[in-house]
């Protein structure tokens, strides 16, 4: 394997377990579910970018499907939830971190891996934020919610920006450690400052009142 | 490019925008949504319906995703929508024609797409109907609604006849434009008549009351 | 054909056909649907498993879409229930067990068609569950409610020991009729075991109230 790879596994297989906890929490959180919704929104949250992304780009069968270790990191990482419950709650602080990682890693891997089966600077950004929201929207879409990604916070944005930077550093043939690392970094930054100073993204002037 | 292709590629762009416009719109009356949110929805409504179609067929990436100038037109008209909100709402009769119109231009170039990949005429048709309601399907889902396409009015049926001329005039060889502007016209008269006259398709007896 | 084809094929339209009346029929009761939402929520539950197993397998179009006896059978049942409406509750004991039946054939079928496909065992576990459950799924989505399958009563666990004991049996070259019937029979047997004595799958301590 070569650095870059090395490099795209470690951050996904982050990613993956903190996606995993955090959207079992939320399921647990918001709706009545027993282990199997646990377990399955935990994943479908760590995993369902990826293979939404992987099946835009038509790479069948999706690489984390058929790869055990993100399988295995998935459902560990649900069924600690499932296990601990709301005493993660304590910390939440760390979750949020955790999560802007995750949401970090999978806009830089997620645009990478669609720049490397061949589509264009603009769809690899798409696919990107795709791969870091992509998870969350179908958990939220599953417990009957409006994905917040669409409504509230600063989520997407930051992920658009982590996956152009990727893009561009690619195109510049920037080396991809540093590149992937200042990417992550900036759609970390953003997402942080958006949480601790609840900055939203503009909203329509009509819009029904929340 | 044939004319053919020609008038599949202008039907197509210009249905792209209208279902953008319209589910940018139908989003901001609906829900709490930030731009994101809006040009998400609004790209969902007007490109979902063809990547389910070219997911199915198997043409992976999906041509609309491919095609920057689909993409374009998509995120254009969602902004638009952003930009202007309600004051849209002056022109929703224009809006409901506009409607009608993207729904059989998707129609049409849903199932001449079908066809020319080798499906069977019953999956052609399926498909015209799933491309001209598939985006305004997700998108009412997205945003927590059970999609209107499945409860009222005549909506998936126009694409049904629309894509029905289609698949029938493909196979008794008549000449693809004249044949694309009839079915065309047929699924927007049967639209534009339900609309105006306020026709539902049957309900089951027992059905809950709305 | 091979007699595992055929029992494969047999097992497939008998689990279609009542999916489809018991997809169409929780339609009817849940939501107020015209005749265009019975129909596609019949055969999307009857189908719908079998089609996001294909979109994961890679094998497009989706075995079950070309195939116009799947199309067919799926249509049909959901007509029945349209017709027939709430009258078919007089026989919903009959309905659990035919779901039941449909449950345990899709589990088989669905891990069989993994396995042939070259996928991993547990992925084939994973797709027979999805096969199982997936269409009832995109069913509950699509009316608005939280899946069923991820709150309560015993539906994909059964499914889940279905599919392993194919997997099983598969790798240890065991006849391919006989494991079919023993493993639908194991799921048949829990299911109906959990719907008599009202069981259900472990739920978080923390879980908000139902």
């Amino acid at each position: 394997m070569t650095t870059a790879s090395v490099v795209v596994l470690v951050l996904d297989l982050a990613g993956t377990l903190v996606f995993a906890l955090n959207g079992a929490l939320t399921a647990i959180r918001s709706v009545r579910v027993d282990i199997v919704g646990v377990v399955t929104l935990g994943m479908i949250t760590a995993m369902g970018g990826g293979i939404v992304r992987d099946v835009l780009i038509g790479r069948l069968p999706p690489a984390t499907f058929s790869d055990w270790r993100y399988l295995a990191v998935a459902g560990v990482g649900a069924l600690i939830a499932f296990a601990l419950g709301r005493r993660l709650d304590r910390i939440s602080l760390s979750i949020n971190v955790f999560d802007a990682l995750g949401l970090s890693f999978f806009a830089v891997t997620g645009a990478t891996k669609a720049l490397e089966a061949g589509l264009g600077p603009v769809q690899a950004v798409i696919l990107g934020a795709i791969t870091a929201v992509g998870g969350g929207t179908l958990r939220d879409v599953l417990i009957g919610q409006v994905p917040s990604v669409l409504s509230s916070g600063l989520y997407a944005i930051p992920a658009v920006v982590g996956a152009a930077i990727t893009v561009v550093a690619v195109r510049l043939g920037v080396d991809g450690l540093a590149a992937a690392l200042l990417a992550a970094l900036a759609c970390f930054t953003i997402r942080m400052l958006g949480l601790r100073f609840d900055i939203d993204a503009p909203t329509p002037r009509d819009a029904p009142p929340s």
